[in-house]
Formats: C-alpha cells, sequence, structure tokens
C-alpha cells in the first residue's frame, strides 16, 4: 500500500476510534455503565454494529480506552504545567496543586471505583511519580525540598496525600491539603 | 429457653466461627482465593459441609467476615495505643506510627486488592477518620498541630498520606513517611 492510502485509514481508524469514545461516555453519563449496549453506541456513534465490534470487543473495553485517553490528557496538563516558567520550587507547587484538583474533579464520579483499579492507571501512576520525583529533586537541589527522604519517596507520599481531594467537598479545602502536604516536604 | 442455654448455643456458634475464618485464611493464604473450596474449608474446620453453609453462603463471605474481624483487632490496637500516657502531641504520633506500620504490613498481600474495597472498609475508615480528628484536635489545642485546616481534614490527609506505606519496602522508609506527614501537621 502506499504511505500515504496507510496514513489516511490510520486517520480514519483514530476519528471513528474518537467518535466511539464520545459517545460511549455520553451514553454511560446519561444512562449508567450497565445499561448501555454496544447497538446503542453503535447508533450514537453513527456506525454499524459489526463495524463497531472491529474496534473493541465490548462496552467495557470502551470505557478503558476513554479512561486511558483522560489520564494522557491529564498527563500531558501536568506535563505543561511543569515545564512553565518560574524556579522548581514555584513549578513542584504549581503541579501538586493542578494534580489535586484533578483528583478532586473526580470525587462522586460514578465510574472511579470501577476505572480506578487496572493496570492502565498502575503505569499513569508509575509516570506521575517518576514526574513528581524530577520536580522533587530540582526542588531539593535548591534548597526548597528536604533532601533526608530519597525523592521517589517523597513522590509516593505527594501522590498518595493528595488523592485525599476525592473525599473533599470544597476548593479551599482542597487548597488546605496541598498547603499541608507542601508542608511535609520543607527541609 | 433457659438464659445459659442461649449463652452455650451463642458461645459456640462463636467458636465455630472463629474457627472456620482461621481454617479459611490458612488455606487461602496456601493456595489462592479462587481454589479454595467450601468443601476444603469444612474438612480443615472439622465440622460437615452442611453445617458451614448454616454459618457462610460462600467463600467470599468468609473472607469478608475474616477482613473484618483483622480489621477490628487493627482498629483496638490503634485505640490502646491512643489511650496510653503521654502528652496529646506523643499519642498522635504513636498513632500515625502505629497506622502507618499496620498498611505497610499489607504491601503485597495478594487479598489487599480484593478486600480493601467492600463497604466494610469504608466503615472502618470513617470510624478511623474520627478517631485521628479527635486526637488531632486535641494536639492542636495544645499547640503541636495547625488550627487553620479542620482536624477531619487534616485526619483525611492522614489516612490518605500514610497509605503510601503500602509502596515501600523498608521500615527506614515507613518512619521517614510518618515524619513527613506529620511535619504537614506543624502550626
Amino acid at each position: 500500500m502506499p504511505r500515504l492510502w496507510t496514513t489516511t485509514i490510520e486517520e480514519h481508524r483514530r476519528t471513528v476510534q474518537a467518535a466511539v469514545l464520545d459517545a460511549t461516555a455520553d451514553l454511560v453519563a446519561q444512562h449508567g455503565l450497565t445499561s448501555v449496549t454496544m447497538s446503542q453506541i453503535a447508533k450514537a456513534t453513527g456506525i454499524g454494529r459489526a463495524t463497531l465490534y472491529k474496534y473493541f470487543p465490548d462496552v467495557e473495553a470502551i470505557m478503558i480506552t476513554w479512561h486511558e485517553r483522560q489520564i494522557g490528557h491529564h498527563l500531558d496538563h501536568l506535563a505543561a504545567i511543569g515545564s512553565k516558567g518560574g524556579g522548581p520550587e514555584q513549578r513542584l507547587h504549581a503541579v501538586l496543586n493542578a494534580y489535586a484538583t484533578i483528583q478532586h474533579g473526580h470525587r462522586n464520579h460514578p465510574l472511579a471505583s470501577l476505572l480506578h483499579r487496572g493496570p492502565h492507571l498502575l503505569q499513569a501512576r508509575r509516570h506521575l511519580r517518576d514526574f513528581f520525583a524530577e520536580l522533587l529533586s530540582e526542588a531539593a537541589a535548591d534548597g526548597h525540598v528536604r533532601d533526608d527522604i530519597a525523592p521517589s519517596e517523597l513522590a509516593n507520599y505527594c501522590l498518595h496525600a493528595l488523592d485525599a481531594a476525592t473525599e473533599l467537598s470544597t476548593e479551599a479545602a482542597v487548597n488546605g491539603l496541598v498547603a499541608v502536604t507542601v508542608a511535609g516536604l520543607r527541609p
């Protein structure tokens, strides 16, 4: 096959997949995961049921792919914040704050307990831990973060402590949580 | 039925139930949850299969009851530590340290991901949060803990931050985690 042709097929596949993910997320948000069928999803996407099965075996597989896409967006967002200007301390705080805000946004999410297991999430958490550890290591070199504990362990602490944001009801409480978590990092 | 008789039956039931829980925990530790059958459990307990079914509908129900018993022991242990002598700060630190040690003990536990959902755990966490909040409130009144954040929110922070102990490999790292978490609580 000529290169251009492959690219077009690949692009088409990606467009269809994205449309399936969007349609499924909408349907699940409206009706709940257990009452959404592959037929409904095919109809909402505007493709045939047989075509849908060429992309995904079942609704759960679609939701996991959707979740992977969401996680990808979150990681991109955090990476963008972490590479903005400012000193290491400033960037660290901005990233921790953004992570707490993301976790806070997941509170009461009906799919959280279902999707927040799964190997795809473990990988994202490992990625996040490395990213946090890098920021922490830079901030420690600058004397803004304690250096008596390994950056990877501090990163682990930050991830867990900020997960508490999923149980907070106000933005003020989230800011308080970030302040407490950051206070634990001081030299 | 005379009172004495009822007590004896009740005691007998409790003894049998405890024996079932012990035998099941042993079998599951040896063979894994999915390969243990009700027949094996009845045999290991030394009771008939029909009798076992009068106590529990299936292996999972036994494991959940076993887990409830474990959680009860942990809560008793923490309560005992929290009511020992010493000032509020000292008792708070002892309890947080003990909780981190319990969580650390669960690392790599094959049943953790299975049992650590479930409504019985939510209730235990609520209980723990109240208990932590009480200790934090006393320590704050003594000037050892910050009072700009509600004790219940600080308790939530402690619970989540110390859960990071499940991912640490050494006791030294657990001590470091407790130190960082406690540092976040300072006024």
